[in-house]
């Protein structure tokens, strides 16, 4: 049985979606035409004809007419799921009208009924009702409902007057949605002639067209007549040279699309150079070939993992499989695959600017969502908003905007001895040189030519859940200072931080981290820029959750002890919004815009960034930018009278207008479902006392529920485990093999992604011994739930 | 008068163009509804009735429609441009029909006249004919003819069965253009309801919906009865209520958008912080405000130039001026702002995946491009397709694949002794600090904290036009070794580099290269790991266009004497398609994609490279994407069995599928041009005889005319000239403030922008003291005409 959140793709049969142009357009006639033809050209399979919603008179239901005018041909089966009397919009007939998750079901079982029948090739015509956007029972445009599925189209186009705009703007919207429209079929008409303007149109696009003559005019009460003219009708249309050529090529378009889905794997591996990836064992059978994706869904081609469904389900030939996108496509996914809200968006912004330059000029997607970004991000400091394209860019931005912030305060001269910056072990901002020197040298930068870290990384304390207990781990040789882990009562104490500032631990990470920066830049006399973290989890170093204490204490050391970076500072902090000690950049690329379930995770931190980088979520998960925040203090450092002194940064796309419409209603979108309430549930969940939230608490919590995260922490494989926002994190316990190359992440990668049993499979990385699973935003709660079975399944508890 | 170009906006006329979601829903009732309203809730105000095309009898002509039942009132005007009696699609009616310029032309004018005729507020009601994409008399679709004038929507939406469906397509079809739709009016249907949808629909996007009830039915022969219906009809639906609500917000909206316009530049001067802008004296009048963009010119408000237009045309209150995208909008533009195709393309990918993660994953769009650019770029050498955010990070992936297989190769220690770049003076990759420290050191980059040039930039003869001749200019340090300037016959004979490399130059150019590369590597023992140039032309360094047979000369030399740079290799080159001496870098990022005029700027060096960068223009102008080409051997120093031999290198957003769709469909849109011989006109123009091109002579040649080239080139303050494609490059004599901040360009660029007297003006920028202007790839020779007369005034000469 293909699964519930399939797009169809059966090697046997060749399903498409007939769609219309507009109402009454022949939907039925074509489909009739194209049942019988099919029945001509390829006797020896079924045609399959599926209307699922239809309104009129019983007596004149398409199935019924497709039924009677195949002439009881047992292999034409034709039906219908829904049939409503009136012929009006199907959202207003339904009086309890099934939802689009069991419509959608359904007419999953029937197509999956449909593949068991039959061994031999055979055709499934799939019709719509009305006009591509004509509402289904629940009020969902048909074209969004449908979309899953992603059966190729056949669009019925208008030939009445008019019917040129209609047909366009309906292939408009279907493609649009990632449908591949396949062949289109029209009436001729010798007055309005649709057919030969639209015929050129859609040839320029690959897409063949059938131009038929228009079906004889019913006779008033002649009902046998009426008949007795279709019939003779359907025989000669079915004959059609052109309907046998769109047969034959769609035939031959299914299964080219097969043979591409093939192949796509083993192209890639000789042609494409993979990011992060040894390719010297790499063979295509590691690759997953992805026709397409929806909401947390990719639909994926996998030569084993279909070859072990197809054993497994035996006559069965489904080629696509969904999978989940378990990493939350490279951590960038928030508001699910092919979101029409976001396309539109994207497609808005290139229909009225293109990309325009941006220096020296201003468009509106740029400054409102400069302004929306402030807006919601800046509690007082920050104030200016640099665009770039990636996370890695804008933390470039950020590192020479701190540098030069500090070094124009503190009137060093670069030339004759640099500046480091302060950060984290694990740490990572990025690919480019110059913020791999941000992060500390270890087995992988030691191997990029040019890298040289500049700078000083703390160790700190993690915070994770061991056997059903919230733990923060104080690393070994952290232990003199801090003394031994310690266990909270929840994950929400944790974050208390005015109460732990100042308990025993919180005076501790104090006096640690005053003695560190002091033999630093006393003892050792080096010299410091910036600080940068990112703050609350280190993402891509193996998702370390730190004790937002310590990020806290550190902010407020190095900010309380300007003396310590320069002995006489020759420009004192003017005002409150200006940086002290160093500029604090907190790199929010992988932690800002809800992934850890806040907009910005500086809030965890109960601190604010001088700089903030924010990217990957930005977008909701379409398209790369980044946009990099500074204060006016950081902001001055640059002003001059020269150009020279000016921040002489900037990619050719600066803030291209596509990613910044996009951008701007991805934040929108993110905080009105906070402001909506849509994560209440799971808040509640997350909550010391289960119901309300305490007045004025900025909340924990995740959509992963805390029940399963305490079962998680008890198996026995499981060193800690934790999950914040739509993140979950799981470390385990390594075997003789630490680190990058885990063996015990990857049997649990390979047992999420390959288990033919299931209804889907995961697509998921892992970092060294710690497996992640990052959803959506918008990731159902039972979609979440199943997840959760599967974890522990794989898990082998 | 605005300009033929321009979209409209003015502050007295407002300006409106109504759509039909279909044809027949009652566009021209809605119209004189809105007529009628307008003059009772707006007294004072005039209200123009426009319908450009109108099919059908005469005496039902629309424009005689909404005069008739404004009762003759004098303040409302209607008129149609062209009327046709058969009431069928227009493109199919006219014998002779204008073409889409002229007609727009027309239009524009008409428009004007109406703004010169009342100095009061105003109404424009521009109505459609048929449905969005309904076909105009060329054939083009309304939707995109009009685009230009982007006049804020009327939609008109279908109140019939499957008009639900058609309204929204329509919708989408208009706003993937760019269009504002601003209102929706619809007739009320009790039956199918279709108000109640679409309101809810528009509201969400917040858009108002107007409900009326449809006109009376009309009486057979009745003609006066009918319209004494009518009229009582009008008069009952233009005292609605929600009429006038609908008219106070267009209003409303009207007045915002010229005050946001008015305010945008003084927003973002305290919002925005900019790319390469020295903020100390940056003002709002020195921020162009772009309102929307489209082929090759910007719709731009601008204070002063406003100003200084309304002045000159007194009584005229035009809000936006057509502006000619200099820059080629930072050159990435190549097809066009706003061009639909390109929409198309980044809207499908969007709804078809959103963006899936690449690492071990592969999809058409990312495939397929690679093999595209694989197909048309390598000539054998070049096999594996990296991909990356900009051209930055494009080089950035180049360097370390270059520098690691030089150590792979020569088994260095790279942590014992640094290789550099060999690279050119006035080079520039980028402006991550990796691919700075690319470049030679200078003013600018010396500014970067962490910039450190790691590497040897030879200097080079360059060329240009000078005074009707075609120079090969030394500089002044190489005349010792390559003697003086040269003077060619033609631009051709300078890329005839087969006799070239056998003259005394190029064996000059040889022994000074070879004799340079052995003092650096033996004498001074200095270690490279990478050649990096940008071939042919040197684009942020000033664009100075390099003797192509240097950089040839240069690959060559290096490729020929492996032994320069390791004594004693330990691995051999092992065939013909290896690197040998140093890896070649060519980053095409600006050079490419046809923007010297050939798909690939190595064609010029008649060399391949083996690694090579593409960006910018690759995309068409539309979004960030990059692709890093290599060859086999380059990519086989990355494979072992260790993970960290990688390269790892990586964005979350790599491969986008957006991007690579776009990128796809713009590389084959300008291959297409070229084999369609689009640009023959321009070929022929530049060739040594004017005529047929040499049989397997690959061409040189610019859209700027030769004979304006030679022009330019005896103007007193000129320097020098060269034109290649799209790029104009002029040199102007610096007075005494040479460099990056040079008065004259910046005067020659006043000049351009401003002069209110032209029909456009021009957004471009300098690079010290030469300008540029950058036409798009598709710009249009009336357009170049224009311009090229223009830049001669603006010279002064």
């Amino acid at each position: 049985m293909p699964a519930l959140l399939g797009s169809h793709l059966s090697r046997t049969l060749r399903a498409f979606q007939i769609y219309g142009a507009n109402t009454n357009v022949g939907k039925t006639i074509f489909s009739t035409i194209l049942a019988k033809a099919s029945r001509r050209h390829f006797p020896a399979e079924t045609v399959f004809y599926l209307k699922p919603v239809s309104t009129g008179a019983p007596e004149d239901a398409d199935d019924g007419h497709v039924a009677r005018f195949t002439d009881a041909d047992a292999a034409v089966r034709a039906e219908c799921l829904l049939q409503y009397r009136d012929p009006v919009s199907p959202h207003l007939v339904a009086v309890e009208p099934p939802s689009d998750e069991s419509l959608l079901a359904t007419i999953r079982q029937r197509i999956a009924t449909y593949g068991c029948r039959t061994t031999t090739p055979s055709t499934l015509l799939l019709e719509t009702a009305g006009g591509v956007h004509s509402p289904t029972l629940s009020g969902t445009s048909q074209a969004d409902l449908y979309r899953p599925l992603r059966l190729p189209v056949l669009l019925v186009a208008d030939p009445r007057l008019g019917g040129i705009s209609a047909s366009i703007s309906a292939f408009e919207s279907l493609h649009m949605r990632g449908y591949d429209v396949e062949g289109v079929l029209l009436f001729g008409d010798a007055y309005y002639r649709n057919d030969g303007y639209l015929g050129e149109y859609f040839a320029k696009r690959g897409i063949r067209t059938v131009v038929l003559p228009p079906p004889p005019e019913r006779v008033v009460g002649g009902v046998e007549r009426d008949r007795e003219a279709m019939r003779e009708y359907y025989e000669t249309q079915c004959a059609d040279e052109g309907v046998r050529d769109m047969l034959v090529e769609l035939e031959s378009r299914h299964a080219r699309r097969i043979d591409k889905l093939a192949t796509m794997a083993d192209e890639a591996v000789s042609t494409i150079w993979y990011p992060f990836t040894q390719h010297q064992h790499l063979t295509a059978d590691a690759i997953t070939a992805i026709d397409s994706a929806h909401g947390d869904f990719f639909q994926t081609y996998n030569n084993t993992n279909t070859r072990a469904a197809n054993e497994k389900n035996k006559g069965d030939d489904v080629v696509l499989r969904p999978t989940f996108d378990g990493s939350g496509s490279w951590w960038t996914q928030g508001l699910g695959h092919a979101n029409p809200e976001l396309t539109l968006a994207a497609a808005y912004a290139a229909g009225r600017y293109g990309h325009v330059m941006f220096a020296n000029a201003i468009h509106e997607p740029g400054l409102e969502l400069a302004k929306t970004l402030l807006g919601s991000l800046s509690g007082g400091r920050l104030s200016r908003v640099f665009y770039s394209d990636n996370g890695s860019t804008g933390c470039e931005v950020a590192v020479k905007m701190g540098l030069r912030a500090s070094r124009a305060r503190y009137a060093w001269d670069h030339t004759q001895r640099e500046a480091g910056v302060i950060g984290l072990k694990g740490s990572y901002h990025g690919d480019t040189i110059g913020v791999m020197d941000c992060a500390e040298p270890g087995v992988y930068n030691s191997e990029v030519e040019w890298y040289r870290g500049r700078g000083h990384w703390f160790d700190f304390p993690k915070v994770g859940m061991k056997k059903g207990r919230w733990i923060i781990e104080v690393p070994e040789e952290m232990r003199d200072d801090l003394g031994q882990d310690v266990a909270m009562e929840s994950l929400a104490d944790i974050f208390d931080l005015q109460p732990r500032a100042n308990s025993e631990l919180g005076k501790k990470y104090q006096r640690y981290i005053l003695k560190t920066l002091e033999r630093l830049t006393q003892a050792e006399g080096r010299r410091f820029g910036a600080l940068i973290i990112e703050p609350l989890v280190l993402g891509a170093g193996g998702m370390l959750f730190s004790d937002p204490l310590f990020q806290h204490t550190l902010v407020a050391t190095v900010r309380a002890n300007p003396t310590l970076f320069s002995p006489a500072p020759t420009t004192a902090a003017p005002d409150a919004t200006s940086w002290s000690g160093l500029p604090v950049i907190f790199d929010e690329v992988f932690t800002g815009m809800y992934r850890l379930g806040r907009l910005s995770a500086a809030s965890f931190l109960q601190a604010e960034a001088d700089i903030s980088v924010h990217a990957k979520l930005l977008t909701g998960g379409l398209l790369p930018l980044c946009a990099t925040l500074a204060s006016e203090s950081v902001f001055g450092a640059f002003l001059g009278d020269e150009k020279k002194d000016a921040l002489l940064h900037g990619h050719s796309y600066t803030a291209h207008a596509v990613g910044c419409s996009v951008a701007r209603e991805s934040v929108r979108a993110l905080v009105r479902m906070d402001e909506r309430g849509e994560w209440e549930a799971a808040k509640r969940d997350w909550r010391r006392e289960k119901g309300e939230a305490r007045k004025g608490e900025a909340e924990v919590w995740s959509v992963w529920r805390r029940g399963f995260v305490e079962r998680v922490s008890f198996v026995a494989d499981v060193d800690s485990v934790w999950a914040l926002g739509s993140v979950l994190a799981v470390n385990l316990r390594a075997g003789d093999k630490a680190g990058y190359s885990s063996n015990a992440a990857q049997g649990f990668l390979q047992e999420m992604g390959s288990r033919a049993s299931r209804e889907w499979n995961v697509h998921a990385r892992a970092l060294g011994n710690v497996v992640y699973i990052m959803a959506s935003q918008t990731t159902g709660v039972k979609t979440i739930e199943v997840m959760q079975e599967e974890i522990v399944k794989a898990l082998g508890a």
